[in-house]
């Protein structure tokens, strides 16, 4: 790759103000790497490099903090029954007869679209991930791959565990042109693993500095066992030592203040899913509380077969939904908040400083806003505060139109420059069928 | 026009059990009305009709049953504000600059938006009602148009009850080819008003058949003295004789036991907000209260200044989300339940028999979505739950392709018709622009 320049009318480069840059740049250099973001009129002088003139909005890639992405092949199925009955009469039957070339068929989609919303990252947890880390190599996206361990019959947690660790051993635990994938540990939850397992899975994350991926606090009666013992999940998960890894606790819907005082204290990353959390009836999760005490939060989908897309755009808007309505202050999260939420706070809650954001050294995962719709009618000379509203509230989705990982455009036009999606879409409704059948 | 069919692996009719017809035509005589709906096998035979086929999904056009669609001139304007804040600052002094041709303008932007999304119906409420009712016969949708009533600083409430008198008895309570328009009254709300304007209202409203919208129990603190006064807004509205019309009370998020079965009682239609209520952090209205009551429920989008777009599918899933969160319940609202909300049920509570479902005598309104698209991939074979799943949940307006309003038209390839769009948004951004200066 040749070294090049990005410029656009509006650049939200994803700093901590969230400013809005007018006429702006991001260079990116030889090697997929931002080198610069600022005005036009202050960028430096750049030799050779390949200028492209865009007409809309540039962003960093979306940050899915939590997802099931392989479940595209499930979408919608059995929606209408009460959770534990979907799992059992519908969800889990169906998993049971997933092969590895089908998750990778599922993550192929899933991964697909994502990128056609303009999500670049997303953290999964799902059974066979080395399917799913190939799958998003062929997509050219981004992913954090948190392969199971579960205590369940029929599958072994030990081996499991020990899996991740040769997986890790063997590839490293970043991989891919442009560290595309990154291997993590994703034991399940305290109720469904033995407090061994959660301790060894502790120690083999910090022998390789890996992110633990773990569901915490979903639903409200999920783990009477482990308050009862523990007096919370969190501080169960203290005491196994998982607290001084860098953890990723997805939900984390029914937390305490004692709770939330832990994640600060130690840094635990939060995965918000305001979508999965109100369609399973779960409840909403203490967002204002998470974010006063300084813990980092990203948003997340959640699994396509729940909630049921990967269009991370919709949480930004739950998001902020859900904090004014259990607030009750329609200015507790503003457009600026929500968009940081699903950029640079989702990097921050991954442990990732290398996406994200607009910034020197990070990768160059960006998106391009098309701006020729009825959103941004009122235009893009309206103030900063107007503009983030028009695009996070109005827009949405709608009008991604192009998108690059590392600095490679994956996404074009609005459709993927590397998969055909027809073909990718053909061969899930062939597994969908099968599993129907 | 000459009477046609429409073909289509999948029709969605809107009847009271929400079917899902597989191979199915709808028919569409010569006066834009439907004359029937069916699978295929049993279609009756039509002699010198123009049969279309189509590759996706058939069903009514959507009905946002409370709008104030002109705001798109204001869009985003001053989100960040506390409520009162924002409409004092922001929004009432921009509303004061408006003439009657930016009204049309926004009007005519925000009709267009909504036919893109598959909304062929809005009931609206805003000033200059005449040029609100030009711009959608101007684009083809549908409108009840809520010519406001109000007791502020500037405003003689008296003359502007007398002008829908006038309008009504000028041109008709319903005109416009494929009665596009409907003139209704629109006192904006029980504390914006004294008794007397109610009573008034109530009686012009009687003498024509026509509709009254009016905004009921939006927000915790709005209506202290009505409540203290008469117990509640609803029985105010009891006692001047207003519910003895036809009503559609918008927004009712704090309704009591009584309020609901008063609404019960009289046939009360109501428009539900979900993302209005929840970004102002008005609070949740008590859905699954009025549905077991029988109250006529509809869904609307509120003015685009706040929520902040026109797209109905929206507060389909945020209808179902509010529902299942305040009842603790994941299955309080399927996605059958949500979808006939937006259609049959809109219909019911603006007391539009003619209109929201795919039946013989009512009007061609209809929406077609192209199913290729990820949210589909599972395959249109399906069962009926997981595809409506995939309809509501994960397709939304995504994939509007074409629209029909009695029968024309309006919408092909996912654009207007009739409108050019890139001359309406340059309208909007100019008047937006002297709205600023």
């Amino acid at each position: 790759m040749t070294s090049r320049r990005l410029r656009a009318p509006i650049v939200l480069p994803a700093d901590p103000a969230c400013s809005v840059l007018r006429d702006a740049v991001v260079d990116i250099g030889a090697d997929g790497r931002i080198t610069h973001c600022g005005p036009a009129a202050e960028a430096p002088a750049l030799e050779g490099a390949l200028v492209t003139d865009l007409p809309g909005i540039l962003l960093p890639g979306l940050i899915n903090a939590h997802a099931h992405s392989p479940m595209v092949l499930l979408r919608g199925m059995g929606g209408e029954l009460p959770l534990l009955r979907w799992l059992r009469e519908i969800i889990w039957p169906a998993e049971a007869k997933l092969r590895a070339e089908d998750v990778r068929a599922g993550m192929l989609l899933g991964s697909v679209e994502m990128l056609r919303h303009g999500v670049t990252t997303s953290a999964e947890m799902y059974f066979h991930g080395e399917q799913v880390a190939e799958a998003v190599l062929t997509t050219g996206g981004r992913t954090l791959i948190g392969a199971p361990i579960m205590d369940l019959p029929g599958l072994d947690w030990l081996a499991m565990l020990r899996d991740i660790d040769a997986w890790i051993d063997r590839d490293g635990r970043v991989y891919g042109p442009g560290d595309r994938v990154e291997v993590t540990y994703g034991p399940h939850s305290a109720y469904t693993l033995p407090e061994k397992a959660l301790r060894l899975t502790a120690e083999a994350a910090a022998e390789r500095d890996a992110l633990v991926q773990i569901h915490v606090a979903e639903a409200p009666d999920e783990d009477v066992k482990q308050r009862t013992e523990h007096g919370s999940v969190p501080l169960l998960l203290e005491k196994v030592g998982m607290l001084d890894n860098r953890v990723l606790a997805a939900h984390t819907v029914h937390l305490s203040d004692v709770d939330i005082a832990l994640f600060a204290k130690y840094g635990v990353g939060t995965a918000h899913c305001p979508g999965s959390n109100s369609k399973l009836a779960s409840g909403i999760a203490r967002l204002t509380d998470l974010r006063a005490a300084s813990v980092p939060v990203g948003l997340g989908t959640d699994g396509p077969a729940s909630n049921d897309d990967l269009d991370l755009w919709e949480e930004i808007q739950l998001a902020t939904m859900l904090a004014r309505l259990s607030t009750q202050d329609s200015t507790a999260l503003t457009a600026a908040d929500a968009l940081l939420l699903a950029t640079r706070g989702g990097a921050e809650a991954l442990g990732r400083p290398d996406i994200g954001a607009l910034e020197p050294g990070r990768w160059a995962d960006l998106v391009h806003i098309d701006v020729d719709e009825p959103a941004f009618a009122t235009g893009l000379d309206a103030p900063d505060g107007q503009l983030l509203s028009n695009l996070v509230w109005a827009a949405g989705s709608r009008r991604v139109r192009d998108v690059w990982v590392a600095g490679e455009q994956v996404v074009g036009g609005g459709e993927s420059t590397r998969v055909d999606r027809a073909a990718a879409q053909a061969e899930v409704g062939r597994i969908a069928a099968r599993l129907r059948g």
